[in-house]
């Protein structure tokens, strides 16, 4: 009997008791995930104080808070994509999500909120990727229940204030064909079942669908899978911003890219929005008491944070004294952990408010609008 | 470092000296392929009088050579498909073609007569695989490529006779998308990789493309991958005309239907068209000598089988006398191997020259028809 070894590997971090994979993300112990280390094994540039002046520069407006506070902290090849700029040619942007769950957790929101500042800043087109048939896979969802959730997550996408004229969501189930097809096939026969087992972990008792998902998530970062935006544009510039659980699928890409005459994607990658009871992990879908939800009222808000929240205090004084928290004004002693909550709270309560009202505003007709194949005239305007 | 075993398994036969895959079919020792041990081995029902004679009572007409002379010797349910068209329930035809070439051979066309003759026989609709994207992934073309051979051997094809009214070609490049995608992600969920590889013998230095696609030559088994055609006919049976080394994807169509609620697709298998020298195996479109081919000459034709061919003779007179010939005048006695070769001159040159006629007839025009996506509201008529 042939088997196929359930493994991790390469692209996934599984030492230093911790364990980071699109699938998994945790450290053991309680400890804090070492970032240090994540960009020391996965050979991430990292982003520092000199490359965020210099997008500030070429934009000519403030770095998002996410850039300036490094919850963006790694990077492949961005300052490429910002030479490019220089000279005044443009790229685009890819993003995505796999509709797992009906409502999404702040976790869920930073690669868009983050999608939203890039693409006001480089006034550049913006591509989203739901892999609805990820989910199906995944979490043994039916089809149409992943196809009705792709739709509702696009909605508090919408909700991010993305602008049609640059901006094209599109679900797998409803996009896949043509040349994104293509691409799939060609992307496939660059990689051997091995080196994807070996990237992504999968078991030979896993069902045969998660090894052909890889390429999937990974072609729409190639220009010519979006015939109706980038028709003779094969060389665009992508850059991709996402969490870097994400990294093996676009690692992955990039190997692949010059095989087929494509560029390298370029990635801009965050850390794990934490959980709320500490930082060992991320905000996740499945776990409530985790995540703040952008359905969550004010009063829920206030339970969870007052009730379930790591203030960001350290575990000893040693380390208090040596690491300092995680807010400036709490670290140094200045608010404690009543004013940090309080603090956190009607942060946490308007942006969830105003999320709030602006998805109410999206209507179906609005996600048809934004998801149909349709050219984009002013993309780059 | 973990590996896919490479492996044959419970749908190939790899024992007593011959092997049948959908990738390969050889007889060792130059014995001849042994059709009861095929029957026996992979649990197919023999295909035999009293079922010829069934038909031919069902469809008022005489059964076609190809039935009479036991070249579709084997089937799954074709006793069902039957039972079901007495009491009135119609039913659909599915076969295909990987493009691998540009001119067909004969063996290539023997699905496609037979088809011909059910869809007339029964006056039901047939559906026409072209697995473009099978071909791309096997034998290293490129999409262009394989996309342009796929519309060439939809010419010869349609060539055969086939009504547009009642038969829909696809290629999988171009249909690849929808409900047709969506019953591929449900048919991978259902299927371990453990399972694939054993059934298919892949390797883990293969690349990552073939594990994916044995569920994209099975599901247009199941009716709901064509809304167009068969929209709110879930249960339509689908019965498929096919050459036995097909076997295994249909087999694991049938053993993933019910868990999607669909009927397990009928199955009516032939046994190879012998290549010239004998029967040791399959005509072959990488061999030219294998076989002839549809754009051959009458010369060509001539001399191949003149040349070339096997005349039909035993290997030792015991075994002349034991078994015959493989023609009843030839193996009489009656007729000696010039005037056999003569005849066969004279028939595969009418067949051949008389398909060049269709071919030639076939334009641009009508390909774009057949693979229209498009209702066929006359399709059962």
């Amino acid at each position: 009997m042939p088997e196929i070894v359930d493994s991790r590997d390469s692209a996934t971090l599984e030492e230093d008791h911790q364990v980071i994979s699109p699938w998994e993300v945790s450290s053991k112990h309680g400890g804090k995930i070492d970032y240090d280390k994540v960009i020391d094994r996965f050979g991430f540039q990292r982003i520092d104080e000199t490359l965020v002046e210099r997008v500030e520069r070429l934009t000519g407006r403030p770095a998002h808070a996410f850039l300036r506070r490094g919850i963006f902290f790694a990077h492949r090849d961005f300052d490429k994509i910002l030479d490019a700029y220089e000279r005044g040619e443009k790229f685009y942007l890819y993003t995505g999500i796999g509709p797992s769950s009906e409502a999404l957790h702040l976790g869920h929101l930073v690669p868009f909120m983050f999608a939203k500042y890039l693409q006001d800043a480089f006034k550049v087109p913006l591509v989203i990727q739901l892999s609805d048939d990820e989910k199906c896979m995944w979490n043994n969802l039916s089809v149409e229940e992943s196809k009705r959730l792709a739709r509702e997550n696009a909605k508090d996408i919408i909700a991010c204030g993305f602008e049609k004229t640059r901006t094209f969501i599109f679900s797998n189930f409803s996009y896949l064909g043509g040349v994104f097809y293509e691409n799939i096939v060609r992307f496939r026969t660059c990689v051997t079942a091995n080196k994807a087992v070996e990237t992504f972990g999968f078991g030979g008792e896993d069902h045969m669908g998660k090894i052909t998902f890889p390429p999937i998530q990974a072609v729409p970062s190639f220009p010519s899978s979006f015939p109706h935006l980038f028709s003779g544009k094969d060389n665009l510039s992508c850059l991709i911003p996402c969490a870097i659980d994400q990294d093996p699928y676009f690692k992955m890409a990039r190997d692949v890219a010059p095989s087929l005459g494509y560029q390298k994607p370029a990635l801009i990658e965050s850390s794990f929005f934490p959980d709320l009871q500490g930082e060992t992990g991320k905000m996740s879908a499945s776990d409530p008491i985790s995540a703040i939800y952008v359905t969550d009222s004010a009063k829920e808000i206030k339970t969870k944070v007052n009730k379930y929240a790591f203030s960001g205090g350290q575990d000893s004084i040693e380390n208090h004294r040596k690491y300092g928290a995680n807010l400036e004004e709490y670290g140094a002693g200045r608010m404690l952990t009543g004013e940090v909550k309080k603090r956190l709270i009607e942060v946490l309560s308007g942006l969830v408010e105003r999320h709030r009202k602006a998805r109410a505003a999206v209507t179906d007709e609005m996600v048809d609008e934004f998801m149909a194949v349709r050219p984009l005239p002013h993309m780059f305007d």
